[in-house]
């Protein structure tokens, strides 16, 4: 059911259905055929079809797919069977935002310790969770297996923490710092960068 | 110079590039060659070159590229020779991370305004602009020219504000909501959502 042959731009395709499947879902909709799906996603119902191909045969041709059914093959395929657990470094305004955000508990992630180096932060709580000293971050990521950072500090320091998450055994980086990471081979880093989002629509605009 | 033919995927790499030379810029370089560039962004120097070749002859066999002479091309096919005006609507933790981010309006975009509708932030300031209530939205965007809008709502509200800001001439809206967006095909939708880019690592762990 899972090879990593699987092209990168289907696998990074495959929680966009999750999404859209669970807007359907509340929608009131217990069934979706692919053109329906390729209409809220932007795609072919081919281009669907063959992305869910990967995986086995989802869906009856003229039966469309079942969607409850379909979500729970996409969350075992994306490994979301379980609580991953993050930590997160940088308890600025982003830093802020996510430790206060309730959208990741609900989708598989939970944030288990934050981290910054300003006494202003350091002993305050934001969505219930205590920020420690960054000094601690070895101590602590060793005593509770995380595998996920999240990497909120100013540009300057981003390779550093990225380099210290990496010792730790940190093998997934969401990285919000407008900086290009260097990583080994062995770890993913994921960026979220408006401003790339931004000048790639101004290209379109004008 | 510049084409609709360039496929989506080659455009948003323009943003990435125009990244990794101000880093190398500041390094102290002058002058990269695909290879250094490919290892940096981990792309191979050919898929570089190629992308590249698409908005006409960059650099020289050999000599590599002239660092800030391509940064000014990739600045002008990107159409970020002005400052793009952005409105926000949404001033929650997201909004207001946004709202303090300085790295905008070094990047060609500023946000001109921001709305709420709770009285709990209306009237407040964040990184400088009163935030408006929402009920003047249309009236806000008429007097000044807005390509461009974020969108940082609850889910639930994300679709009715994308609607009103297609009808005030929104070209790109920028979203931070978790969910998928219907507009017209002229408007341009980027989607910001760490819980896709999360669970499309976890496909790689375990």
């Amino acid at each position: 059911m899972k090879s990593n042959d699987v092209p990168e731009i289907v696998v990074s395709r495959l929680p966009l259905y999750l999404q859209t499947l669970n807007q359907l879902l509340r929608d009131g909709k217990s069934v979706v055929s692919s053109s329906e799906l390729g209409d809220r996603l932007k795609m072919t119902p081919s281009q669907i079809r063959r992305d869910l191909s990967h995986f086995g045969g989802f869906g009856k041709q003229g039966t469309g797919y079942d969607i409850i059914s379909l979500m729970e093959s996409l969350r075992s395929i994306l490994n979301l069977n379980q609580i991953w657990k993050v930590v997160l470094i940088g308890v600025g305004h982003v830093g802020q935002a996510l430790l206060n955000y309730d959208g990741f508990s609900r989708k598989g992630f939970e944030i288990v310790a934050a981290f910054d180096e300003s006494p202003k932060v350091i002993g305050k709580k934001f969505g219930g969770l205590e920020v420690k000293s960054v000094d601690l971050l070895e101590t602590a990521i060793c005593q509770i297996p995380v595998d996920i950072g999240a990497i909120t500090v100013p540009a300057e320091n981003a390779q550093m923490v990225c380099d210290r998450l990496v010792k730790c055994g940190i093998r997934a980086i969401l990285n919000y710092a407008p900086v290009a990471l260097e990583v080994p081979e062995s770890v993913q880093v994921s960026n979220i960068d408006p401003v790339l989002k931004l000048q790639k629509m101004t290209y379109y605009l004008k």
